[in-house]
Order: C-alpha cells, then sequence, then structure tokens
C-alpha cells in the first residue's frame, strides 16, 4: 500500500548536536582559519571573482555581459564598471592592508593607501589591454588551429590564466596581500596553469593547452615568449641568511629571454638565464643557463620495443 | 567609543574616471578584443554553457535536474528539452555563421544553414548517446575502483570529457565556427583534458584520471582505446606549403589503433600511427609508428641513489 | 530600411522533434545513465556541493560565509551548519545505500543506517579540522611565498584538495558508495589533483601546486609528506586472483612513511615502500621500495645542445 | 583625515541573545504558531505560488514564460508542466491531509487521496479554461477601455482574481484543507479581491477596477454577471445551533442571478436572491431579495453645497 | 521502525496525461488566451517590471540600487540605465505595435516608429521628474505624519502610484497599445490605486493612503488637487454613437479644477467639472457640476442609536 | 525566404543621451528624490523586507523557510536569526538616525544608539509573540471560515498586518525615524491595510477581509476589538497652533475602547472615544463619542427599486 510521507526526518540528537557544536567552538579559539572572527574580515573567493569579472570585462567588453553595447554609447558601461570596480577593489585592498598592519587604531591610513593603490591599479588597465592584444596575436599567429582572434580571447585559457596575471601582478608590485595570490589560484584552478603573481611577463606572451604549467615567483619572462603544456619554471632551491632562513622574495627561478619557446613538460629550475631566441625541447630538465640561439632536446630515450605474446 | 559609519566611501576621482573612461574607449576603437559593438554579437561562455548542460541532460537524463521523472512520461521533458535546444542552438549559430560570413546583408542564408545544422546535430544525440552506452562500460570495466556505471556517469572526469567532445565533433564535422573550440575547452577546463574537437574518435575510450591529456585536431583513435593521464597526442612539426605558411588541417597528429593502451606522460608527436593492441608505457616520448601489437616501455632510467646525510 | 524583428525562430519541424524523442526514449529503456527512473534517485552533483560548502564552513569558518560572526555568538550558526548537514547528509547517504542494496523494500533499514552514519561523520569534523591545522602549518613553513596562514586557507589548491579528501576518506571508510568518490572528483575538477577516497593521509600533508598529482586508492601516506606538481603514486598492476579477475581492493599503490618529500612529476607505482625521510627527485620513475633516509634523483638526462642557424 | 573601517560592528551581547533564545524557545513549546516542528510540515506560500504560477501558464500559455512555444510543439512544454504540477500537487495535498487527519500512522491512506485529488483537479483544467473564455469575453464586451483580448489577460485585476479562485475553488469542492484559502488570500493580495473559495460562480463573470470586492463562503453568482469595486456579497449574521454555536457551511451569503450588474461600493448582505437581470446601484445597501429584473438605486443624498469664504 | 523513503511518487499514470495534453491543445487551437505561439510575442509582466524599476531609478536615483553613487560620477550610470531602458523600451513597443498592426510583412516601420517613440519617450524623463518634485512637495506639505521628503519617496503609495502613472501617461499620449495599461495595473496591485493611463494629471497632486481611488481614462486634473483612499472619479455611463455602440474615448469621467480637496470614500461620476477650490466631503455621491470655491458634504446621516442589552 | 537577424538594435543616439544625461544630472543637483548621493544612505525597501521577513520568522517559525526543525534544535536557528537581524536592524537605525541628525561628525553616537534601539527591539520579541497568540486566537474565533489557528497564520492578511504593526510600532515607539512608515507601508501594500505605526493596539485583535481599513497616528485601540474591510479610523482635521501651524502628534484620532465591534465601510474621525463594548454597524459615518455598550447602525436608506422596462 502506498503511504503518505512519516513525519520529519529525525532530527539529529541533541546532545551530540551540543556536543559537537561546543567542541567546534573550543577548537576556534586559537583563531587558526578562523575569519572574520576578531573584526578582521579578510576577502572572500566570491568578491575576488566578482571584481575579476568586472576587470576582464573592460579589457575586452562584450564577451561576458548579456546586454549588446554600440561602440558610441559604450563609454557610459565602461564608467559604471569602472566607479563599481574602483569601490570593490577599495574595500578589499582596505581589508587586508588592515589585516596585515594588525593596527586597527583610529589613525592607520590603510583606507588613504587602499584608495590610492585601487587608482593606480585601474589606471593600468589601458596599458594591460595594449600588452594583452600582443598576446592575442601571438596566440593566433602561433596556433594554427585558431582560426581568429576572437576564438582565441573567448576560449584559450592560456590567453585567460595571462589576463588575471597581469591584473594580479598589477596588485603584487604594489604590495597588496593575498589579494593577488587568490586571483592567480583562481586563474589556476579554472586553467591548470599556475603562474605566481609576482612573475615579470613581457609582451606576446603565449601558453599552448596550458596544463600543468608553472612560473615561480622570481621568474622573469621576455617578449615573444611561447610555452607548451607542463612547463615549470622553477626554483632549485631555496637562499637562506646565516641562520638558515629562507630568504623571502630572493632571485630563485629562471630568467627567459626574447624568442625562446619551450616545449612540453620541460622543467626548467634555478635562477638561470634562456638565452635569447632558444628553443627548449619536450621533457628536458634544466638546471643550468643558456647562450642565445640554443637548441636543446633531449637525447633519444632508451625504448625498449617488444611483440607482446598472443594471449 | 564608538561611532558610526562615516559618509560614503570617496568615489574615485571624477578627473581620473572620465580619464581612463577615455583611454579604454580609445583602445576599444581598433575592435580587437570587443564583442557585440558592430552589431556582431558572438557567443558568450554562458550561454555554451547552458546549451551543453540540456544536450548532456538528453543524454543521460536525471544526473542534473532537480525534477524526478518516470520511464512513463520522460518524453515531454525530453521533447521540451530538444525544442529548447534546437532554438538555442539554431541562434548560437546563425551568429557564428555571420561572424564568419562577414555578409550581413539582407540575402544571406545564414539562418537557414543554422537551422539545418541544428536540426542534424540534434538527430545525431541518439547515435552519440549509443556511443557513450561503450564508453562507460569501458571505464566500468577499466577502473578496478569503479564499483557500478552510475558512480562512472556521476563523477568520472574523462567520461564528462569525451560527452562533451562527442557533442563538438559533431559541430565540427559541420564546419561551425568557435562553439566547438569554446565547448571543447570547457571540458578542458573542468577536466584538464584537452581534446581537440577536430579530433576523431572510436566507441569504448576511456581516459583514467586525465589531467594533462592533450589529443590534437588531427588525431584519430579507434575502437577501445584507453590512456591515462599526461598523455599527448601531438604534432612534431606543422606541415608549411611551398610559401612557408602553415597548411591548416593538415594531418600532424597520431592515429590510434584499436584496443591501444597508453600509459601516463607518454608523449606521441606526430602523424603516426600506433599499430592495433599496442601498449605504450608510461613516459614514454614516441615520434615513429610501432607495429600491431607491440609494447613500447622506457628503458630503466638511471637513477642516482644516495643516503642522505643525518642532519 | 529598418524592419522589425520577423516572426519567431521557425520551431523545429514537428516530425523531427517526435522521431527524435521516440529514439531517445527508446533508448533510454533500457535504463543506462539514466537517473531517477525507477524511483532510484541518485545524488546529484549540485547536492554533494552544497554538503561539502557547509562542511568546509564548519571547518575553516568565515571563508566563504558573507554574514560576520563573532566567537562569542559563532555557536549558533556553527548549531545551524551542523543540523542542516546532518538532515542533507542522511538524505544523501539514504539514497546510495538504497541504490546499492536494491532492496526498496518496507523494512530495508538504510534510513537508520544513514542517519548512524551521518552522525558519525559530522562526529568527525573536530578531530578533522585539528589534523587541517597541521596541513597549513605544513604549507605555510613548506612555501617561502607563503605570507600567513590565512592565505593558505583562501587560495592553495593543495590545501582545499585536503579539506574535501579528508571528508570524503571519512565516508569511504564507512563504506559509503559513491559521494566519496563524488567528493574527490570536485576537488581534482577545482585543483587538478586527483586523491582517491580510499588513500590514507597522515597529518601536516603539503601538496605545492599540484595539478596532475594522482594517489591511488591503497596509497598511505605518513606524517610531514611533501609532494609537487604532477608526482603520480600508483598502481603498478592490477592483483588478479586465481580466476584471473582483478581483486578490489587489494593493496597496490605505494606507502609514503613520515618526512618524505617527492618532487614534481616523480612517478612511483605498486606496493612499494619509501621509507621514513627519503627524498625522490623530480620527474623520478620508481617501481621499487627505498630505504628510510634515502635521496633519488634522475641521473643527469643526456641534452642535445645545438646553436640555431641563423635564420 | 579618512580612516578605515574599523571593527565589526560589535556584535549583540552574548548573554542577551542566550536570554533571548531562551523565552521565544519557551514560548515556542505550546506548538502555536509553529509550522515543521513535530513532523507536521504544512504548505508554504512559496510553495503554493509556484504551483499557481504553472497552472495559470496551462490556462493561459505563454504570459509568464520566457521561451517562445510553437502551436505544433507546445505539448511538449504542457506535459512536462502538467507533471510537475501532479507531483507538487500531490505533495501539497498529501502534507495538509495529514495535518487534518493527525494521524500519522503508517496506515493512513493521505497519499492516495492525495494522488486521487490532484488528478481530478488537472482534469478539471481543460474545462477551467473553457470558462475562462467567456470571462475574458465578458471583461472585453463590458469594459470600453479594453482594446483586445490579450490585454484582458495580461493585466486585468478582476481576471486574475478569477482564474485563481477557479482553481481554488475545484481544490474547496474536494474538501482540501488550507491550500484553497492560501490561493484565494495570494489572489486578494494582488488585486484587493477577496473570493472566498467556497463561492460558487458561473460563466462570463466580469469584475472591474476590483479593489476592495468581497464574496463569501456560500455566495452563489450566475451567468453573466458583473460586479464594480467595493461591492460586498457578505453575511447578515451567523446562523446558531441550538447550543449558540456557529453551524459551518450553512448558507448565509447572497445568490446572484444571471445577468445581474451591481455597481461600486454596494452591499448585500444575507442569503437573499438578487433576481435575474436586476441592477444594483453604487453604495446600494441591501439585505432583502429582489425580483428579477429590479433596479435599485440609492435615493439622492441629501448634500449640503455652501460657498467656501474667501480666506 | 524508521524506515526509508520508498520508491519516487507514482507518476501520474501517462494515459491520464495524455489525454489532458491533448485537451489542453485542442482548447488553445483557437489562439485564445495564447501568447508566443504564431510569432506574436507580446510583453510580459516581467519585462514590464524591469523597465519600470529601471526609469523609476532615473527618477528618483539611490532608492532602488545597492551599490552608492556620488553626484560626482553618477552620469554613468544615469547614461548606462537610459540606454538599457532604451534597448528595452523599443524592444517593447516594436512587439505591441506589430502585434497591433498584424501587419508582419518585410515592409512594416514598427521598428523605426518603436524607436522614435522609446526616444521620446525618455526625453519627457526630466520633465516628469521635475513635476514629481511638486507631487513629493504636496505629500509632505499634505499629510502632518510626514517627517521629511525622503520618507514620502521611500514609503508612500501615493505617490508610487503617480510616479508610475505619469510614465504610462508617456506612451499612452503616443496611442502605445498594452503596455501603459500593464503598467498601471502593476501600481493598482502594489497600491491598491487605479489610475487609468489616459487620466491628466497636474503638478502637485496628493493621494493620501490611496487603497481604493478610481480615476478613469477621461478624468482630467488640475493643479495641487489631493484626493484620499475610496474617491471613485468614474463614468455615469457610457456615450453611444447612432448604433447604440459606445464611443470610444469619448469624454465620461470628471475634470477636477485646481485646488480641489476630496475626502475619503467619495464618488464623482460623469463628464462633470468641480470648480476651483472646490471640497468635497467623505462618502459624497456626486454626478453633477459644482462651481469654483464650493465646499459640499453628506447631509448628517441618520443614525440609529441605541443601548445594548446587557448579556 | 528566411534571413538572420541583422545588426544589433541601433543603439540610441548618442547626442540623444548625452543631452539625457545632463538634463536629468542637472536635475538631482538639488539632492531632492535622490539617495546616496551625499554619503546619506538611506534604507531601501528591500532590505527593510529581509528585516521584515527574519523577524516574522522568529514570531512564527517554520512558515516561510524550506528547511525542517525540531523543536529539540530550534534554538539554533533563532540564535542565527537574532545576531543575523540584530546586525542588519543596527545597520538601518544607525543609517536613519545619522539622516536625521545630519550630524556626521566623528563624535556622533547615532551607532551606540542604534545598537540599544535594536536590542531593546528585539527583546520585545517574545511580547509581540505572546500578544499575537491573542490575536490568532481572536480570528479564529471571529471567522467562522476558519478551520484552524495554522490557516490564520499562513493566509489571513489582517495577521500579517498586525504583525507587522506590533514590530513598526516598537520601532515607532523608540522614534525611529522612516524604518516603521516603510514596514507599515509594506503591510498596507500586501494587504490593503493602512494601519500607522504610531497607533497603540491593544490584544486579541481581529481585522476581517482588511481592504481599505485605515486607522491612524494617534488612534489607540483596545483589547477584543474586531474590525471589518473599509473601516477608517482617521483625523476630522488637523490641531494647529496659534500660528496656524498643523501641531505634530496631537491626538486627533478615536480611541476604541475593549470589546468593541466596528462593521464594513464604517468611518469614525476625530479624537472621539467609541465605549467599551460599542458595535458600529456598516457604512456607518461618525464624529462624536458613544456610550460604552452602543450600538449605532445607518437608517434604512431610502432605496429606490423600479422595474427595468422589457428591452
Amino acid at each position: 500500500m502506498n503511504t503518505c510521507p512519516k513525519k520529519q526526518p529525525q532530527s539529529p540528537d541533541r546532545a551530540q548536536i551540543d556536543d559537537l557544536v561546543e567542541r567546534l567552538c573550543a577548537s576556534y579559539a586559537d583563531g587558526i582559519g578562523v575569519n572574520h572572527s576578531e573584526g578582521l574580515n579578510l576577502p572572500r573567493e566570491a568578491e575576488i571573482l566578482e571584481l575579476l569579472h568586472d576587470l576582464v570585462e573592460l579589457i575586452f567588453p562584450g564577451f561576458a555581459e548579456r546586454e549588446a553595447e554600440s561602440a558610441d554609447t559604450i563609454r557610459f558601461s565602461v564608467g559604471d564598471l569602472l566607479i563599481r570596480s574602483h569601490h570593490r577593489l577599495t574595500d578589499l585592498l582596505c581589508r587586508v592592508f588592515r589585516y596585515t598592519c594588525k593596527t586597527i587604531s583610529e589613525n592607520c591610513d590603510c583606507k588613504a593607501k587602499a584608495a590610492t593603490v585601487a587608482g593606480e591599479v585601474l589606471a593600468e588597465l589601458p596599458v594591460i589591454r595594449d600588452v594583452m592584444k600582443t598576446d592575442v596575436q601571438a596566440a593566433y599567429e602561433g596556433d594554427p588551429a585558431a582560426r581568429n582572434k576572437q576564438e582565441v580571447i573567448m576560449s584559450y585559457p592560456g590567453l585567460r590564466a595571462i589576463t588575471i596575471h597581469r591584473i594580479a601582478h598589477a596588485l603584487f608590485t604594489r604590495k597588496v596581500p593575498m589579494i593577488p595570490r587568490m586571483m592567480s589560484e583562481y586563474a589556476h584552478r579554472i586553467t591548470g596553469i599556475d603562474i605566481h603573481p609576482g612573475a615579470k611577463i613581457g609582451r606576446a606572451f603565449f601558453i599552448d593547452h596550458g596544463t600543468g604549467v608553472v612560473i615561480g615567483e622570481t621568474a622573469e619572462i621576455g617578449d615573444n615568449v611561447k610555452l607548451y603544456q607542463g612547463v615549470t619554471l622553477g626554483a632549485l632551491s631555496f637562499p637562506k641568511d646565516a641562520c638558515g632562513m629562507i630568504i623571502k622574495g630572493a632571485k630563485r627561478h629562471p630568467t627567459i629571454e626574447d624568442d625562446v619557446t619551450i616545449y612540453a613538460g620541460a622543467t626548467i629550475l634555478g635562477a638561470v638565464v634562456i638565452g635569447k631566441g632558444s628553443v627548449i625541447g619536450g621533457n628536458v630538465w634544466l638546471t643550468h643557463s643558456t647562450e642565445p640561439g640554443t637548441r636543446i632536446t633531449i637525447a633519444k630515450p632508451d625504448l625498449t620495443s617488444e611483440k607482446k605474446p598472443r594471449p
């Protein structure tokens, strides 16, 4: 016989819930991994994404938004986006500056600093857009499968990672804590490309496929550089000071000069220099510098080839 | 003393915003990276995802939607999804055809072409579903961790990438611009598996783990092929014509015959043929063809093993 | 002349739609890849994500939610989240238990089992949180780029993957079907890190960058272990029984003892043991055990370096 | 000087919140005005509105939904809406039947009753639609301002109130508790027209303007009746039984025969009969029956007219 | 014993659903009350409300939107709102013009007409705003309970109804079908005030409380007029032509000259003139004109007052 | 022939938009009807509704929310709602206090005042809930159509208006500007019942049907009072001071003693007293006080009854 849904699913036992609440709250008491609690209200990922969405819309207008725009009247929506971005960025900056300062006194000037930095970063957007045009061109020319530039903008993960990196880097160079890293990890998540916001990257940069690419904090990349999936520009070891403490910010990642191509799976470690125009082959593992115009390929690996027995 | 929130956060300086608006709008004037502006309204990613969501629901009904369905009455929701998909796909196709034609004259027949292609692609859905059943079976049999087929459908990234690929490929073979690539990049983003929509893939295809897999535009894959994470089926070089221009669409990726298994990290480059039933070992780097039934493994690498000194 | 939008886009042909509906419904008749149809209503991904969102909020409160909380009154929202999670988890568990039992009789006790398991898993949250604190600490100490622990929690994909793994593992050890795998595949999707929910992982575990990491079902990892991107802890072959059937659950993945570091791209296969304090170098391919305190690096690969000809 | 936002707004005092929680929970203990608490889960208004939205869409398709439909293929969305409505209505009915029965035993047949009633009510939709066509016609003919019938359907509050009433009445006549009243109060809220779901209303019914109209539970209205705003068809007194208890359901409201017009503000009280073709003037207060074909108007009221003094 | 949720709620019987679908679709075949079906796609209420929301935001900026604006930079959001409103209004106008013309030929100029009217109506917004300022002032002065003008704008239903009326009237005077009426019925719904969009209303108009107010299509209202709840400015009868057909648009509602006050519940019917400065008392029923400066009150009604017997 | 959608709908003319922007911004310059502009950020209706939603949920738990609660664990969600309400109310209060003070100096104590008032109002919720129980009882006993108390809570507009009034009144008595009026106008909008937040209302108050009821600021209502639709408790005239200025807050509305019933459409004006136990009949117009126990009815109106001529 068909019966009615019965009573509500039995709620969890009150004693059990009470006990769990107590244990969790006790665990929060040291403040580790607890946001918002003491008035320190760090950015949440959703806020970072909203901001990024608007900034990317300003760089490549029309790709995310539903409403049509005409060239004639687009400046109103541009202005609107800029003002909204200014407010949001100022607010986020203020919160991370305050967290870092740990000064919550009436007299801190985090707010003024936040507004200044927000203004500077927004003022860089036209510059970033101009550089991005060279990135688009590089992808279009570098990939035989690319039919036109719109397709590159719409769908290439490499381009998306670089767009976000250039924004994050503008924040990083102004010593903004946390936000640049949250941005680059977002790019990492949606593209598999992990570029530390500290990396310096030139014009006309192209990453094809991209999954597994890692570019470290002190890497420097010239113009017209092209990377394939799985390339690592990493650190060999971490320089330490006399006391054995890691020296933060010390140069420890490669410098890639102009016009270099690095094929899939290559690993370049340490503060080496890959000379202008070099070509690094797939799967190469490199921990020393190269002269300009060098072509390095992995030696033919020894393969064992055998005829499979008939089952 | 506790005080009120003060005045609104100071708005950005009007002169600064005005200046930025002018600079950005000037930068848009060349039309590079600007959608919607001149009446050309390319697809946005959100539209592609809505369409894909519905098509996947038609292939594996009930996995994404909230409302329960019975076998008896499911045809109403199937019909509804088909009609909605037809409208959406026709609209998207019309826009990309127009963009490609650049003919915005009254007399273009992009719309008729769009409706025809949309009809053809939808008519392929039952065929795609039948092939997908063999893919599900292959995953279920190929992974000892798979407890049942529903689990495969619900959670295997390989299966998701293949589902989207089969839809994108149906569009690609009808010469639809941009949309197939947007679909495949979406699959790439959520799975780390980058299959160009041009690749031809047979029945019972299984990719395990999948992160970092790259399958190129002219790759051809037979039935019962199994790939692991990090496998690349790439191009060794791009064939060029007499003038040195890359020949678009020329065969430049591997052909994998039936019953081949390729282990993690293997790289196969160029228009080679991996013979039926071959097994390619992990990390193998291969730029030549193999006979059917060949087993290729990387030669034991030389490892340096040392006892770490006591600190 | 500017004209009005014309008639609605022509609807698809009725006969075509009718035919497609019939073909698809016929294809569903075998029930393969059809959820909801016969009263079996498996979890959908959206439900898993809602649950995970709440559980992660309980472990690191304040990072996802909008509303501010004070330490004083946070217990109300903690209790609320716990109760909601209990209901949702019980409901999901009940459905997967029923699916597995295939007993839909009035007398099954799936519901009771579901409530019990839900209670047990929630009761483990404080323990998981305590272990996670050591993971945060390990990331903070292990990455010179980490400026503070909040940044680790907010943005490190490795930490996110481990958080989800520890929840999924708590379900896996209670023989919950499907849900743990859906959780781990979600973590895989957003981080590129693929940890099977069966893997046993100790305290202070750190994965840097992470893309491409694969950790198999029967892997065991001690305390203070550190992995870089692209590391595989996989199976060499699948143990089979006398009849040649794969033995499910048999140990086939590595055991990593305490204090081991494994660098990027290393592959360790089979039920080997990597001894306490070992260091495995980048790209190493290892299928045998190591003594404690061993440092293994790939032998200098033979590189071919040539000067590129001037163009 | 411009300063940062300070600490989080001070949370409310913990002791105060604890105290309030205790007082409120103590107040809930008698169960008055508490839903969900003891497993009795009554409908919520949002659920009623979702159901109504779908039912009205079935009666006047296309007025609420975004997606276009063609006559050729509309049956798929109609079927889909019917199935969804059947599920929702069955669920809601089951809950109110259970609440009324107060029998939560395993053996109640509320579910079967709910499914039966849901089926019956849906089966009445075509009939309701046919009657609604006469209502639309009556509004179109009765209002000189109505330009076409679509306008009536889109914007006339009277029509909306009647549509909802006819659905609510179909539930009321099947002795469904609570839901019909929730529906009619929703109509009341958005139109100012308060029709008890028990009222029996004939074909071609038109209410103009409508605000303030009240039609009681046992009112009966023939065909071609027209009401203006502020008309009350109420009860004069409540019939009581020998013990002085109000007799529920006893006839206490007017019967309005065919072809009657009642102008704004008229009040008709008690179980009187307004004969066929009568016309009741504005503001009339009537507590007795009228012969067919009677015209009743308020006697010229005495007005005091004076010239205002110049200020 | 506690058991699992059983099978899905039995779906409705397939035969029943099929039958209902057929009956409903057959009923739709005459096209009555069916939108979208033949390519005629009338506005939906949700679209009207989105448009109204934006237009009201332009008149009283900041009351509905979340984001703060400064006077300095508000012009960007104003421009953005204007452009969006222009697109939406043009689209809606085009659809209703086409519906009215019933000409779906390639050569209709509905689109051009729509763009022109949209431009004209938007160009009237500053004028409407200036008149609205006098309405706000009138409410502030006329209601002793009004503490300041912001409160009037935020919460007075009379002001909201008038705002919407002034927009709807701007459309009505340009012979826009359906949309003005949909707007005024929306105002009616949320305020209980029913002003036909054809009514001509002067400056500094104030309606207090408002519920039940009805103002007919050809009513004309001067400056500084004040109405209370329940006032009707209606038609006494509908002028007919020689054939007995109602003459559409003929003057049939009152003209209220400047500086008139009409108290609650008063009813004024027919094309009468209420002279400048007159005061009409509560509940007065008036069907003739008054001289300027007349004060009309209802004669003391005869009340029957009796002492209730002690129970 | 079927053609593609053409170019984007022509955007509005740039010159026209520019001109309109200038005119609107110029009109905003006086600040009338502009929110947010100068840092004064008044509440928006959406904020008021979110707050009201939570407060009503605290008074009648379970009627609006989706998730089930058990009596055992409801205190967590109660605490959570209280804390959220405290934050929201404090924020709203702070903003209206600041607006009223017009002091934006660093030293204002609006924030402290806001927190205090918020605490007081929340502390009154248990009291309000206890009084509301008598209101529910009164509705249940007073309406023969009410089948049970849950139905009253779920669907009676009178009860909803009173619930909101009691909350608004708690704010009004603490001299909170604007917010109480916004709440009462919301109640007015959804019920047609307009109760000024200043009105004092006793226990067991019942309004049946309700549309058109108006209760003025200085009205006082005892216990066990019952009103029907269309009742006005208004002011006859506004007391003025020696200079002719309206005296704000002076008593000008009726006092209704305990146990009074007032039938539909009755109007009582001025600071009169309706004695305990009186009954005021429908449509009565009353401007003088009554003794306790008086029954007042309108004298039989003169009706003109005529037989309509046969057409």
